[in-house]
């Protein structure tokens, strides 16, 4: 996200951009995905400008468009990580939650803010509920405060808070982890890992065994293990 | 709550007092709810003297009138804050997890006890199993030990905890967070929160989305923005 | 698991012993189970030599297996608790995952490996994935990297974590706090706490009021509310 001065604020067009951006790296060889924002802010959502006289049609449009982009990022194959310098407000804090996997400055903060003021985060919550508790989504929901890095990560809403000057060295050494073996493997992975967490614990087992098996029988499956029972490197064939 | 000899006792004749405040307060315009008990803990659960000796529809009764009860709490349009300043348990610590946030005094515990005797806290374990993780809500439920206001802090069955004689700035400092803004958006936000939570994230957002759209044309969204790009406080409506 | 030279690996044979096993105990009066592992390691999951040249069905026919072991660790009737004392990856993570509680040593590690090699650890995600937050079991399931005991412990994957020469202490400190009282409504209490929080919060209270109210009508809860008001000790008829 490259609109400094408008704190990366997410309007229709920058959302587009974003999403034309995810679809093209999605379908790249690129191994990872790194969703950074440049300029004061990591990003401040939706841009009131934007909403404050839309009509509900414009308003739903661009609540669409919003959700097809946060889909987008769990949807594409490779894992995406946030690297959140600094505030990451409403739409901006849903990003976050939305990202496989976050890292954040130390000074860097969340909020969901419509809840201390007259358009409630309904949206936002949505992603934000599914990464923390009750309590706390509740806490974040109704009081609009901005949570520190480091209760971001008591929670669960990132996975790392670093010194500010070390941001760019954890993000990519989280990435590099998280992109190593193969990346087919890796992305019938993800796809997988979010389809069976909504659904029960039979539903999920069902779905896991019968991609799991089928897996084994791939070229990186195989690869993979006999490289471990020889006692060599593997080689990915993708 | 404040029946303290009993200890705060949900018997059925307390609940139905609580749901008929609850229902008085949650339509008048009370902009939060401090759900407290008077006396040496703040609730014992069940009373064993109301169930001792009860038949099966009596008590079946009196669990449905402490669902309807705890149900209520997350119903009424106002964030609901637990002031635990003492022991809460079985049906007591189900209605600390069934508040929409909680602030515990250090001295607080929180126990499900049925697990060690001989009638298991089922009805307990539904509102707990929704604050924490599963190996602690098995520890909980399995054990009937008490854990310490750090513990539930640390698992997320409560938001603060403070020293036994700040509980109540500690609370109400919270509830006056929790309640700042729109009061007609936060009872929206309450309502669609706990329905997103329960559903699948393409439903969950499905709702959101619709809510949050239709939010933005209402009175308080609108001063909320104008009062934010015209950089005023707001008036809000309700 | 007592295979310490394949390092107590789950292949099909080693399985159906554990789950002859189980069935045994289970059906037995034996009010809780541990599950450990001798040798170097708890458990490292399915042993490749069993996997890399099998077919699609034979690789289906272990999975099933597992997953059959899996659930029924949370269908017997008596708790179970992991005694994790070294390595557990990959379905052996699955299995602590899996128990109803778990203890490590301070020198205990955790992952689900598949994630940064050629074949992707898609049923060991379904149960650890039910253990911990989003962020987490992705950083689990695509880095692959182990986890200490101390992050399991804050994560939720395990309910204590001691020094490595209190392990056994600690199991069966935890064990003996959660085989106390009745074993059949510990039993019931098990089943019901497993499927309502497979459900929806409304089928939940359903669910647990009317368990609830059908088991205040038994022996075993007459006889501990009975002893509760005279100031007795119980005495459990199961």
């Amino acid at each position: 996200m490259n609109r400094p001065k408008r704190r990366n604020a997410l309007s229709r067009a920058h959302m587009l951009d974003l999403i034309t951006a995810l679809k093209e790296v999605g379908g790249s060889d690129a191994r990872g995905i790194i969703m950074a924002g440049a300029g004061p802010v990591f990003s401040a959502g939706h841009d009131f400008a934007d909403v404050a006289d839309a009509s509900l049609d414009e308003v739903r449009g661009l609540l669409d468009t919003c959700t097809e982009l946060m889909n987008l990022i769990q949807a594409v194959p490779q894992p995406v990580v946030a690297r959140v310098h600094s505030l990451a407000t409403a739409a901006g804090a849903q990003m976050v939650a939305s990202c496989d996997l976050a890292v954040a400055a130390q000074s860097a903060g969340f909020a969901a803010p419509g809840g201390k003021g007259g358009w409630f985060c309904h949206t936002p919550m949505v992603a934000i509920a599914r990464n923390i508790g009750r309590k706390r989504a509740a806490e974040m929901a109704y009081t609009g405060d901005i949570i520190s890095a480091q209760q971001a990560l008591d929670w669960g809403l990132v996975n790392r808070v670093v010194p500010d000057d070390e941001l760019d060295s954890a993000v990519h050494d989280l990435l590099t982890r998280a992109t190593r073996g193969s990346s087919g493997s890796k992305s019938l992975g993800k796809t997988t890992l979010y389809a069976q967490q909504s659904l029960g614990q039979d539903e999920a087992y069902e779905l896991a065994v019968r991609v799991m098996a089928e897996s084994s029988q791939t070229p990186a499956a195989r690869e993979g293990m006999a490289a471990f029972l020889g006692k060599r490197h593997p080689s990915w064939p993708d």
